[in-house]
């Protein structure tokens, strides 16, 4: 993080002016009773928005209505709610998307076109409407509303995960914030990423689509790898130019210090988002160093923080060299085998190569912290990546194989 | 299995006439005292051989020099050894390799070109070298020795895997023996697959790796992706002529009969591999069907049988079955929403991409079966594959975080 941006302590989607937000129970995640369930995110001024979102080719309804709005108006609001993803049922997927949709615009008294949809839950069984339009009324919008927001979109996830840093962008100081959730393996993902951010700055639309696309490659993307994403993975980016800043273009210096803000608030609740796993306390990184393209880093570093032999390893503090390099191995990133050098928190293990002999009880012990580092240098070129992945657990499997019964 | 094809009881790669094979114990299994860790398998008279190697780029150098010899002799035998892979160790990695097949070739008498080599076992530590030497004079080399080398070859595996079948090839009986091993998960692969097939037919060199090729990509890669492969991943066949029938040709009823048969042994050592990984008692088939081409078809079938939360669920008997259309869906391969149909051991679960109603207790008890079958009907063209997965267990993931410490 450079030194322009500071972090805000208790930070959150409404630290921007001009956002509001609001959540309340409306008993869909049966699961979890007396827990947020259905939110709402609002710009009180008009906004400039951006999105990314899943891959998936079985999508849910609710992302689509959300893209379908993103190209027709200029959203600046979001409802979502969580405990059923609005996913695999069929045509009453977009039936009950529009109309949740409708009834959040009318709530907040927007139209309908500027209202997006984000849900995240359970596959496969319809919203319950009844719940929703008993719920939405009663959501009640305030500046200090983005903790309930954060809450709102939680599914297995243990704590919410919301941030806020300031940046100055030509004189003015201008707040960026976020909230996320996602919990599962998240790596291989097939729990639903859900990220709001929001910005009082004034940015043009093709440059906070572009800077958004570029900070959740170098963050969200290197924690959920694309091909594996969910069926309602979605990150939202509402601009609204409270903070009366000159409207930032591509290229200037202001747009390389929101660009940098941006990325350390999605790397921030990328991180969170791993530490956050089901059954998992410890995360590690795994970076790759010295590729011959940016594209093969992140194949590579994606491999490893992916591999579950690796994820094994983490949990028993098992210095396991040879599983990470055989992942970068069959990453399909360059290798030339007689220059790769691994390190584990920086003692070096192995370079160019060969195993080098080191103190396996104190790597064992570094091993046993929260946080371990996992450095892979092939020697060939200078682009480098950074993934995030969490431990393996017995708690793990015994979550995610009970899951729906 | 076609009624051609009949299983041999007790059949092993000796199986077919002409073959022999040994192994004894050298001391490299520290872990696993007692058990057979160096082998040697042989063709009394010179053979044609076919071979299919892993891709990753971490390559032991056992599979280059197997490679190599493949390129420029015509083997016909093996060395094998277990509990280190030979891999990870540098340039001494391919003095050990040639040094333990320049033995092996002496000892049973033949050209070190026409010996191969395949190890297995935990990476970065270098072969012992001085228990190979010693242990290599003491192999014993008899008709019955199928099993023993199928022992030689074993690492975590539970239970030796061998299987032989006869079929008919222009009036003469041919067999064909096989055994593999290849413990882990499979499926992300990491554990080293190593298979060695044998027949005393005759068959031409471009047909039988040909045919080696099509058996392996149905087969093998159904359980273990192409792209996870480990850094030994060997599979050989040995093809000797000694059943005195006319040389197989590729587009030949004979070529037919023969594929069949190859195929036959590959699929029944492939599924046995699924039903002895690590922790696991249970395995389930991902058979898609209606895809728009094999390509597809494969890439969607592999996605389910590989995906952590669907293995997760087949472990709870959890009838998740938003999970595998998830996992169908991220597969990249062509799926329409609106024409997805999923079954779980042939009760609908849904058509036409809506949920349809089931007796949810019958199919958790459907499921509380050690084989489960899952099938997605994707509806958009006539290819199908099946690929093969296991229970992702507690039991899995505290042997794994466990492996070298």
């Amino acid at each position: 993080m450079s030194e322009e941006n500071s972090f805000l302590s208790g930070g959150t989607v409404t630290s921007p002016k001009g956002f509001v937000a609001g959540a309340t129970y409306a008993g869909i995640k049966t699961y979890a009773k007396d827990k947020f369930d259905v939110g709402i995110l609002l710009s009180n001024e008009p906004c400039v928005a951006a999105g990314v979102y899943t891959l998936n080719k079985f999508v849910s309804p609710s992302v689509t209505l959300t893209q379908q709005h993103m190209a027709d108006a200029s959203p600046r609001a979001a409802f979502v709610s969580s405990g059923i993803a609005n996913t695999g049922v069929g045509e009453q997927g977009m039936i009950d998307a529009s109309e949740s949709v409708e009834l959040a615009a009318g709530h907040v008294g927007i139209p309908i076109g500027e209202m997006t949809i984000g849900t995240t839950g359970v596959i496969g069984v319809e919203l319950p409407m009844a719940l929703i339009r008993s719920g939405i009324p009663s959501i009640k919008l305030t500046r200090d509303g983005g903790d309930a927001f954060a809450r709102s979109i939680m599914t297995t996830d243990r704590v919410p995960k919301s941030v806020a840093v300031t940046v100055t962008c030509g004189g003015k100081s201008v707040t960026i914030g976020g909230c996320s959730k996602g919990s599962g393996m998240i790596h291989p993902n097939m729990a639903t990423l859900l990220s709001y951010l929001t910005t009082d700055a004034s940015v043009s639309k093709p440059f906070l689509q572009d800077s958004l696309r570029t900070a959740v490659d170098d963050t969200f993307n290197m924690v959920t790898i694309d091909g594996d994403m969910s069926t309602n993975d979605t990150v939202m980016l509402f601009a609204n130019g409270a903070a009366g800043n000159r409207t930032i273009e591509a290229g200037t210096a202001d747009a390389e210090a929101f660009a940098g803000a941006l990325l350390v608030v999605c790397d921030h609740l990328a991180r969170e988002l791993v530490r956050d796993a089901e059954g998992s306390s410890k995360i590690f990184s795994a970076r790759v160093e010295g590729a011959a393209s940016i594209a093969d880093a992140r194949l590579a570093a994606r491999a490893v923080a992916g591999s579950l032999l690796v994820k094994s390893a983490i949990h028993g503090n098992d210095p396991n060299w040879g599983r990470v390099v055989a992942a970068v191995g069959y990453s399909g990133a360059e290798v030339d085998v007689t220059k790769v050098s691994f390190f584990i928190n920086n003692v070096a293990i192995m370079e160019a190569g060969t195993p080098i002999s080191f103190h396996r009880e104190a790597v064992i012990a570094i091993m046993n912290n929260p946080e371990v580092s996992l450095t892979v240098k092939l020697g060939l070129g200078d682009a480098s990546a950074v993934a995030w992945g969490c431990e393996l657990t017995e708690e793990y499997v015994q979550f995610n194989s009970a899951y729906t019964t």
